[in-house]
Formats: C-alpha cells, sequence, structure tokens
C-alpha cells in the first residue's frame, strides 16, 4: 500500500498560472475567442498539468491491460474466455484495433498481463504483471483478496513509472478482458450509488435476455459482497478484476507524476472511479475520450464531472478511443502552439 | 451551367460490391461486430464511394475559400470586413487554425480567392478565382447575378479538377468570409424552409441584441429576394455567397470524381445545400465532420441526413472541423485495411 500512498501524496494541484497564460494566449490567436470550443479547454487543462502554458506531446504511451474474470463462468459474456488471451497475442503482433490506431497517432502500446486465467508465452513487448490466474467469481464470494487488489493497482503504477526514462508526455488507458463490462457496472453502481439496471449493458454483444441476466448476477455478485462504496479497495477486491485495479494504477501514476490521463471507455472509467475514490484529486488529470455505448458509462463520466471530446459509439476497448482522445489532445497544443495571435498576423480584433 | 451539368452528370452511385465486401470484412475483424462504431460505418461508405473493397487515403486536401459579403455593412459580424483578406493572408504564411491541424494530418490546403472584397497581393500558393470584388448588400436586392453564381460554382469544380494531377484521396471544404453566416442562415432558411430564427447564431460573436438584429436583416433579405426554394442556383445568387458558391462546386466535383467529401461546418453545410439541391445524388458522398455550435447546422445536417462525427463545440470554419475528419477517415480505413481477422489472429469467434 506504500507505493500507492506515495503516489497520491505526489499529486500537485493543477498550474494555475500556467492555465492562466495558456487562456490569455488562445484569446488572442487569430480566430474569434472560443471557436475551437473543446480543443481550447483541453488545451488548458493540458498546461494545468504539464505546468507550461505551452506544452508539446512528443511520447504517447498507451496501456492495455489485460485480466480474466471468474463471472465469465456465468455466461455474462457473448464471447468465450479464452478470448482474452487470444487477443493479447493480437496485440502482441500488431494486428488488434489498438495496434492500428497507436500506429496512426505514433503511441508506444504497453501490453501487460495483470490477471490473465492462463499462463502466457513470454514476449519481449509483453510485461508480466500477473496477479492471479483471473479473478474468482464474484457471485460466490469476493473476486479477489485485498491484498492482491493492492498489487493490481501498484503493478499499475509500476507499468507507468517502468516507461518514464523513455518519456511519458500523456497516457492513453487501455484493457481486454472476457467479463470485464460485468465486473465495471458492479464497481459503478457501488461507487455512484445508481441502480445496477442503469449501469450495465450489452458489452460485446448480449441479447436483451442476456443483458437482464448480467443484471442480476451483478445484483447477486453485491448482495453476496457487500463492498464499502467509501473504500476503492473493498470495491475492486470485491466485484473488481485484476485489469481494472491496473488501470486505476496507471491513473494514480498519470496524476502522480504530472502526465495528463486520458481516459478509454467503459472499463477504464471503471478503473478511474477506483482511482478516484483513492484520491480524488486525480480528477483535474483525467481527460475522458470519447462517451461509449455501453449505458453506465454516461454516468460515470458524470460522476467523474468529465465531458467526452467524442460520441463515435465505440464499445471495443483496448484504447481505441484513447488513441483518438491523444490525437485530439496533440491538436489543441499545435493549436495552442503553432498558430499566429492577432499582432503576429496583422489580423484586425473584434470591434 | 455546361461544366456544373457535366460534373453533375458523372456522379455515379456509390458502389453496392465494395461496401458489402467491406462490411463482411469488418464482421471479419478481431473485435466485437459494430464495436468500432461510426468508424465502421465510415469506412463502408468510403469502400462505397471510391469503388474498392480496401480503399487508402494517401492524398488529402483542404480547399479553404474566401469571399466577402456586401451585407457585413449592415454591422452583422463581430469582426470588421477587412479581417477577411487579412486571413488570407495568414492562410498564406501557415499561421492560422486550418493550417496547424492539416499540417498534423499531411494534408494540402489550397487556398482560393472567390470574391474577397479588396485585390489581394499575388502569391505562388493563391488561386484567384474571384468572381466580384464581394457579394452586394442582399437587403438591396441579389447578392450576385446569376451568371456569378454559375461562375463560382464552376470556379470550385475547377479548383477541385486542377488538382486531380496531384492526386485526392479524400477532400474537406472550408471557409473564410466576414459575414458569411448570415447568408448561410439565409440559404438554410430557404432550403430547408426552417423558420430564420431557429437556423441563425451568433456567428464569430455577437450578443443577444445583434443576433436579433442579424435574424431581422436576413427575414428582410429574404423578403426583397423571394429566392426560389426549388432553384439552388437562384438561392445563391439571391442570399449566398460566392465562397458557398465556390464550396457547392468544390463537392460537385469531389462526387463527380468518386472523392469523398469532407463538409466542415455551418457555411460548409451551407454550400452542401446549394450542391444537394441542384444534384441530390450527391448525398452518399458526403461526410459530416461535425456539429458546429452555429445553431442552424443540425438543422442542415439533419436535412441532409448526416450524422456528425465531432461534437467539438467547434464554430471556426476554414475547414478545421473537416482536418480532424479526414484524420478520422484515414483511422477508419486504417482498421479496414490492417486489423487482423478472426481467422488469422487465430481468435475464437462468439458462442
Amino acid at each position: 500500500m506504500e507505493r500507492i500512498n506515495n503516489t497520491i501524496a505526489a499529486i500537485k494541484p493543477l498550474d494555475e498560472k500556467a492555465m492562466a497564460e495558456a487562456r490569455i494566449r488562445q484569446d488572442n490567436l487569430t480566430k474569434p475567442q472560443g471557436s475551437l470550443g473543446q480543443l481550447e479547454s483541453l488545451s488548458i487543462q493540458l498546461s494545468g498539468i504539464k505546468g507550461n502554458p505551452r506544452p508539446r506531446i512528443v511520447h504517447k504511451v498507451i496501456f492495455t491491460l489485460a485480466g480474466d474474470h471468474g463471472i465469465a463462468a456465468e455466461g455474462v459474456s457473448a464471447y468465450p474466455p479464452e478470448v482474452t488471451p487470444q487477443m493479447v497475442y493480437n496485440f502482441l503482433r500488431g494486428g488488434a484495433g489498438i495496434n492500428v490506431l497507436a500506429r496512426q497517432i505514433g503511441a508506444r502500446v504497453i501490453i501487460a498481463d495483470l490477471g490473465v486465467a492462463s499462463l502466457l508465452e513470454p514476449h519481449p513487448e509483453l510485461r508480466n504483471k500477473k496477479v492471479a490466474m483471473g479473478t474468482k467469481n464474484m457471485v460466490q464470494g469476493p473476486a479477489m483478496s485485498r491484498e492482491e487488489a493492492i498489487r493490481s493497482i501498484e503493478s499499475g503504477i509500476e507499468l507507468v513509472e517502468d516507461e518514464l526514462t523513455k518519456g511519458i508526455d500523456i497516457l492513453g488507458t487501455g484493457d481486454m478482458g472476457i467479463g470485464n463490462t460485468t465486473a465495471s457496472s458492479a464497481i459503478a453502481a457501488v461507487i455512484t450509488g445508481v441502480g445496477v439496471d442503469k449501469v450495465t449493458g450489452k458489452g460485446t454483444g448480449l441479447d436483451d435476455k442476456g443483458l437482464q441476466r448480467k443484471v442480476g448476477i451483478i445484483q447477486e455478485a453485491l448482495k453476496v459482497n457487500r463492498p464499502d462504496p467509501k473504500d476503492g479497495i473493498d470495491v475492486l477486491a470485491k466485484v473488481g478484476g485484476f485489469e481494472i485495479g491496473g488501470i486505476a494504477g496507471v491513473i494514480l501514476a498519470g496524476a502522480g507524476h504530472g502526465i495528463p490521463v486520458m481516459i478509454d471507455g467503459f472499463i477504464s472509467g471503471a478503473g478511474a472511479l477506483i482511482a478516484a475514490s483513492l484520491a480524488p484529486q486525480v480528477k483535474p488529470y483525467l481527460i475522458a475520450a470519447h462517451q461509449s455505448v455501453e449505458q453506465g458509462h454516461k454516468i460515470i463520466l458524470e460522476y467523474l464531472g468529465l465531458k467526452p471530446l467524442l460520441n463515435l459509439d465505440l464499445r471495443l476497448g483496448e484504447g481505441t478511443g484513447a488513441a483518438i482522445g491523444i490525437f485530439l489532445a496533440e491538436a489543441s497544443l499545435k493549436i495552442l502552439n503553432e498558430m499566429a495571435t492577432f499582432g503576429e498576423a496583422g489580423v484586425s480584433e473584434r470591434a
């Protein structure tokens, strides 16, 4: 727990002076004030995070964390659990959606096993942070022990810190794990206090009957485990997942090291809920890349006070939405840095 | 008019076979079907436009057309008319928002004078397609003659055709013109049939009183000119603008040459209304990059049956939204082309 506490202790408030200077510059660029909307506000947030009124993004890193879920045995997913390791191999070969989009934006992808339920073949690009061989089935008891929950968060912190020497100007979160929308809905219900039926969606493709069943299973898991909504580690342990804990750790480490954190979709949102419950001061470091089709995501974003950049009906995860969000973050800073001011361009200001 | 008619005659329906093949491939890529939302549907539309189930985007071109508006004399803009030529020079020096975003996505920007109300200094990168020294004040009579309206559309077609030898895999539209939201609102009101107050917004930054005044002026211009909603050239001539006509021409030429057309914001939307009124068959070639803050834009997009990719509260114009939209179009095709299929990756399909 010490590593988590130290990371949280290092989170500073955003730099108000850098933000004020960035705001002044935005208002002097050759465009009507505010006319680049969310790109303007995003550039100012990034300035505050980086403590620099004209920051740049060079090194972009997306952390795609994988874990399996005991709850998958209850038939809550349209896909079988063996898809988790298969997709990890797909990531390592560069054939998945996140690989394609990361290549397009020039980001490194860090693939990590936080708790896949099988032994993965070693690979130079695979970070082995396996906490256990998948979580336990949460309708029968806690998904993991409190120690494992802490270990998963600390593993996320380690993943970020291992990359610091190569440089991280912005990071994105991502996930892979058959059954993980079920765990994420459970986390969302506990922490936001909204009903299970409102935060549960069809995941990778359940039908209406499957959705109904999934809601019932989550309700049962909450009844069996009674997680404490005020204790993020208890919530993670009882109804979470290893990759979700890892994402919470990645988020805490980003904030602790002054790195903007681009949150992907629903599962990353659940990780953000855990992180924010441990350290509410992470919130100003968060950027919501998109609003997922998964209905609970809207509730998570509202709870965290985040306005999504994109609404493209995405629901893939892996960090795919985060990759597009990072492109927009970069765009916002290029605007801030490269556009001419009214004075420089000799353009008249408004009457 | 012959060039316009020939261009329209060349517009083919989308290639259904290419679209069906692209759909099959999307459904076989290693992700739940439909999980990349609008990126999937966009890739299929692009396949249909290009008549190729796996098209690629290499050459990206944004056409940023400038023109002045006689109606600016009525005080309908927060900025003085001299900003139009000043911004053209800013474009040519690379200091404007569109230059920054075009550099980020690797697009060429074609800057053209369709009807700026002053003589611009010649510049190797400035296309001179000046139809006249700005439109006339439309509260006193038609903004331009019918011949000038035709000439502005033909100029847009010429701009596209001049670039064909260098390659255009996708094009974006963009505008610059003080007063042009007023003309665009007038066009939107006439063609969609929606009330002037509903399609008129604050442009570059009017206050509430200024907005009220702008609505009154547009209503007056419509009363004075009585444009025929069924005749796009009549609408353009009476209440349009040279850059709006140019944009209509760019759109028609894109469709005629089988090039996907990324529509920017409100003014480009007005150009699309003119284009679609002349040739409804352009619609499948159109992609709406974003939904502008300018309230009439939503009405235009609904009228054209377009769902915007982005909603970032943009209202700058110039093609800035189109640039980001082109990035997404490229992303959608990279997904289609570069992701592994279930078979290739050895990933299990859904149960």
